[in-house]
């Protein structure tokens, strides 16, 4: 086995959050600050497939003005893949392609700021490597709005995706206090979280605002009962003139399948069900059933996006993800995930403590029992003590003329030594 | 006829705006420093019904603090009805009601914060008030997100909600930037307006931030054409990667009908078709019909409610909508409502001068021709240059506890002199 090379690789995937960006600074100044250990540092354009394309950046190009302004950047800054290798035996000439930009670059740090999906990947091709006599460090960089990644107390993303739905929802409420007696008297607006409700229980927040609020509460973990829900809604609008509700997309019916899809992608190795629009559905079914004047809101990328909306909470945890996926790779881990770990509440104060990257990506953080009412329709008061923190403190929004400063950053990808890299099977 | 009573009463009727509690300031305020005009300042709760059912709130007994916390507050602090007086000869009841109402508490003002329809009740209220002796002023208060106000540069509460549909679209649109080559090529974003494109050019300053930006716009003025569009979408593809559009409620296809709608409220006066959900239609069109992945974003009362996003130069013209408005009557007008003059462009300046009530609510400003590209799928440069000093400015938002501080501002009414007023016909 040949001593470990010293480059580092440093790429995005899956869906982005408000605050990944804050993650590879966390991840390039850190590696920038350990020049005993490391080499040269890279990114790869478009999560793993730049680097099946070899279309890397060379970060040590990149002049600091820009590292800060990459920090508050919506997007991935590096641009994010939905792509994941296929599996070795259907496709080991992609593992090959990768070990050979490894080589060629020297990579012998591999971070990966990815959902589940990412990790397994990165871990797959650390593995190739190791095994193909070019040892590569692997480290996943915790990120997702969903907030269901296991074994962390939270995710990076989470809080700011957080912070923008509970803000959005209060002003929204206070608009429908303002008007329920002649017009709408249901309004239901539509989180993220594919299957976990995490995102769905934020809007719960009202009750910090409004303390009696008429509020529903539909998260992905509990089947949604038609007609319960119903009689909560004429009850809430009977008590207070109206109800605003919070769902999550990925909400299900007792049988199992979703209230709402918007359609089903079929790729080759997997289909994908596209969720969207089960706000809809329930605005509709009130609106029929109940006879009164209903709203939707479906904010879709414009939760993750939100820029102006950051949660510094969030934001400092994204970025010590970055720090700590360096620092443990500086303390000779591989194939594990920096995940957060509470140390105090009040504050709220965090360190990162290492997982193994394979038993994370199986797993999956639901929103516990006990943070949705036994009647399934509302948020549980701890619920609300645990987001709350994930959202505190804000960053006053940078604008020039009338709109955010948020330029797409530039970067240029090096030359290329490598011939092209042809997909096949 | 008599002298004229002295007491003001003000109400707003009408879709919110980010901005509406600012003019309802700019009107307290005003009215405040010209005691030698007025007398007692009441507010009616929930507009012309509230003084329907006599649910007043005595101003000069809100401390100046919770002035000061209105200015910035969402929704509208004295409610806002969907409600207009039915016809004089259908409801005489109403008019009789009204004239109680006004005599009862020496109303001699009356300054109604409202859109169009709201115009011709606070005249119709006018007229049939001093027909009957009883001489009151009526002066409209300008207010809308839709600016669809006739004669007006543009409507108080169109800049702020502008400046929140700009944003969010620059921050998704950069989303779709990092994520587009192996995710989401088409991104699609509803707006407000009913059957004026306004709100729907906003997004349009994304080529402030991306001069490229793959950008379509299909506002309500300009029939939609399928092929055109699903064309136009391809070519955006093909050559950027991705396209991202924003698209008004009220689209309507070549026939005139909506090309979507939530569906059709049936009252006893007209029927009410509601609108919402084009975005989603266009998202499964092109989903359908081109193959690649799609989002859309339907804010909904977002757009609206978000005080978080308000736009300064928005806010200061509110103001003084509510200002000009008490000035007006100062001046002895009746039946007016002044309206936003422009006086310069670099930096915007205006003043208010005052139309005729009447002839305003019957007009509707609908975006010209020359914002609209020839091809009816862009805005030009021109329908930028006139919103972009609209979004203005920002107020850093208050935060505590990692909410915004809007709790809602609580009035009480004053005791009742009237027996209940029995709804009839």
């Amino acid at each position: 086995m040949k001593e470990q090379a010293k480059n580092v690789l440093y790429a995005q995937a899956g869906g982005v959050t408000a605050v990944i960006n804050a993650s590879a600074a966390g991840v390039i100044e850190t590696v920038k600050s350990h020049p005993e250990v490391f080499g040269k540092a890279y990114a790869a354009v478009n999560g793993i497939k730049g680097v099946l394309e070899e279309d890397l950046i060379d970060l040590d190009d990149v002049p600091q003005e820009q590292i800060e302004r990459l920090k508050y950047q919506p997007g991935a800054a590096f641009q994010a893949c939905r792509f994941d290798l296929d599996p070795l035996d259907h496709n080991p000439g992609q593992y090959r392609r990768v070990l050979e930009v490894f080589i060629t670059y020297e990579i012998g740090y591999f971070f990966y700021n990815g959902g589940n999906g990412s990790m397994v990947t990165a871990q797959k091709v650390s593995d190739y490597c190791r095994e193909h006599g070019h040892p590569v460090t692997c480290i996943g960089v915790a990120k997702t709005i969903d907030n269901d990644l296991a074994l962390s107390h939270c995710s990076p993303g989470f809080g700011s995706a957080a912070k923008y739905l509970a803000t959005s929802f209060i002003e929204a409420t206070l608009d429908i206090l303002s008007m329920h007696e002649t017009s709408t008297k249901f309004f239901v607006m539509e989180a993220m979280g594919r299957n976990v409700g995490w995102l769905s229980l934020a809007p719960g927040l009202v009750k910090d605002i409004i303390p009696d609020a008429p509020l529903i509460v539909l998260p992905a973990e509990r089947p949604f009962r038609q007609e319960a829900f119903l009689n909560r809604v004429k009850e809430l609008i009977e008590t207070h003139g109206y109800c605003v509700c919070s769902v999550s997309e990925g909400l299900v019916n007792p049988d199992g399948s979703y209230v709402t899809i918007t359609g089903i992608e079929h790729t080759t190795e997997q289909d994908y069900t596209q969720l969207g629009g089960v706000a809809q559905t329930l605005a509709h079914m009130v609106s029929t059933e109940i006879g009164c004047k209903t709203h939707c809101a479906i904010p879709d990328y414009l939760q993750r996006s939100a820029s102006h909306m950051v949660s510094q909470t969030d934001w400092q945890m994204a970025y010590d993800a970055g720090k700590a996926s360096v620092e443990a790779a500086v303390n000779g881990e591989h194939g594990t995930l920096p995940v957060v770990e509470k140390i105090s509440d009040e504050p709220l104060s965090w360190q990162f403590k290492s997982v193994d990257l394979q038993e994370v990506a199986n797993l999956e953080y639901q929103v516990p029992e006990e943070f949705i009412c036994d009647n399934s329709l509302c948020v549980t008061d701890a619920a609300l003590d645990y987001i709350r923190p994930l959202i505190q403190g804000e960053r006053t929004p940078q604008f020039l003329n009338g709109l955010p400063q948020i330029q797409p950053l530039e970067f240029k990808t090096i030359e290329r030594q490598l011939p092209p890299f042809i997909a096949h099977k």
